[in-house]
């Protein structure tokens, strides 16, 4: 079921993008390159309550993404075997046109949408957490891996990577014809998130992990195009 | 209306903090100052095809979260009067425990739920277009107002302030005390989002304004704690 990466994917009529067509993006090697430069993921479920949106540590394989939380985590609860949504943004600048109408942001976004699995199986389990973990600075193989009764504690969702899509933009704000003589200054601010030097606990009990060391100053959201 | 900075919200039952209650923020100052510092929030609706969540930006007032989009815009067409919930985060650092299960984030996030209602009043649409284009880096003013076809093409949603909730979580790892001899490093890294040197468009007609200028190499998200 992997998909190769210059694979394009087909997105369903719920994932297809409508508002700023040509930003859409439907191929499934650059929609993991995104989903790899994410660091976190807001994750909607229905709920009786109306709509429920949190922030979440992911990670991905080829075809499937991972969350997890605590086993009583209200969201994870309401999302196994029903609808969810998964969006993952990064914000690359502000753009700014000769009228606020035309500001936008550049940016890389991808929503993923269905029905996540519970992961039950020792082994998919155990992969899981090591991929979550590993997905953004690599510690899994420098921790004490979760004891049984943590990863009893534990509820971990699968969601397919069949239907999803992406909207990217860059570059500079695009004006109307008619503003194009406006002595109106246009341009865009570019953003960048960057890891600092790591702080170790007043508890820690070992240098530095080589991983930790190697992030600092990284560009996070540059991670995605990186080998990993 | 306005609730005073110092003055406790009064968090619903749907938006009292149940995980990790002790990082619960329900102040309502405080909880202003996060939104402030915010740059994007996540915003679901439920749908017949299942929750959706996009990126948008937003304004506040004191008491009042303001969205926008295109008229066409089915996520906003959806949430007229409709239950949303509208998520910012802040991603602080990234936290490493001794054990992965005890791995965090440092983060400052809120939750805002409720039904919003659609802008219709000339003096609040110009209003709250204002303070959308000024949430991050005020370009109103030195920029063209939206024309009256532009604003018809826009649609502007309003959702109180009242029925919300913040999460803060800030320093070290929290190791488990069998942990505490362990021999592994653990820590935080922080993470700074940083706005680089504006990029004038190839049509700009002016020269960069000062709170465009101001604005290169400040650290975005300590802005709701700096005067405005």
């Amino acid at each position: 079921m992997t998909k190769r990466p210059t694979e394009p994917s087909s997105p369903s009529s719920r994932t297809t993008v409508r508002r700023g067509a040509k930003r859409a993006e439907y191929e499934h090697g650059k929609i993991l390159e995104i989903l790899r430069a994410g660091t976190v993921a807001h994750v909607g479920v229905s709920t009786e309550a109306g709509p429920l949106v949190l922030p979440m540590v992911y990670g991905i394989t080829e075809d499937t993404m991972y969350l997890h939380g605590a086993l009583a985590n209200s969201l994870l609860k309401a999302g196994t075997n029903e609808e969810i949504c998964v969006t993952v943004t990064i914000l690359d600048g502000l753009v700014f046109a000769k009228t606020p109408f035309n500001h936008s942001m550049n940016y890389r976004s991808v929503v993923v949408r269905g029905r996540p699995r519970l992961v039950t199986n020792e082994d998919e389990v155990n992969d899981s957490l090591r991929i979550m973990t590993d997905h953004i600075v690599p510690t899994w193989n420098v921790t004490r891996n979760p004891s049984p009764s943590e990863i009893r504690a534990t509820r971990i969702l699968a969601l397919s990577l069949d239907e999803k899509s992406a909207k990217v933009r860059s570059g500079e704000a695009e004006n109307e014809p008619e503003d194009e003589k406006l002595a109106v200054w246009s341009g865009f601010i570019p953003i960048t998130s960057t890891f600092g030097s790591p702080v170790s606990n007043s508890d820690s009990g070992a240098d530095t992990p080589e991983a930790v060391m190697n992030a600092a100053g990284l560009d996070i959201h540059k991670r995605g195009s990186l080998p990993r």
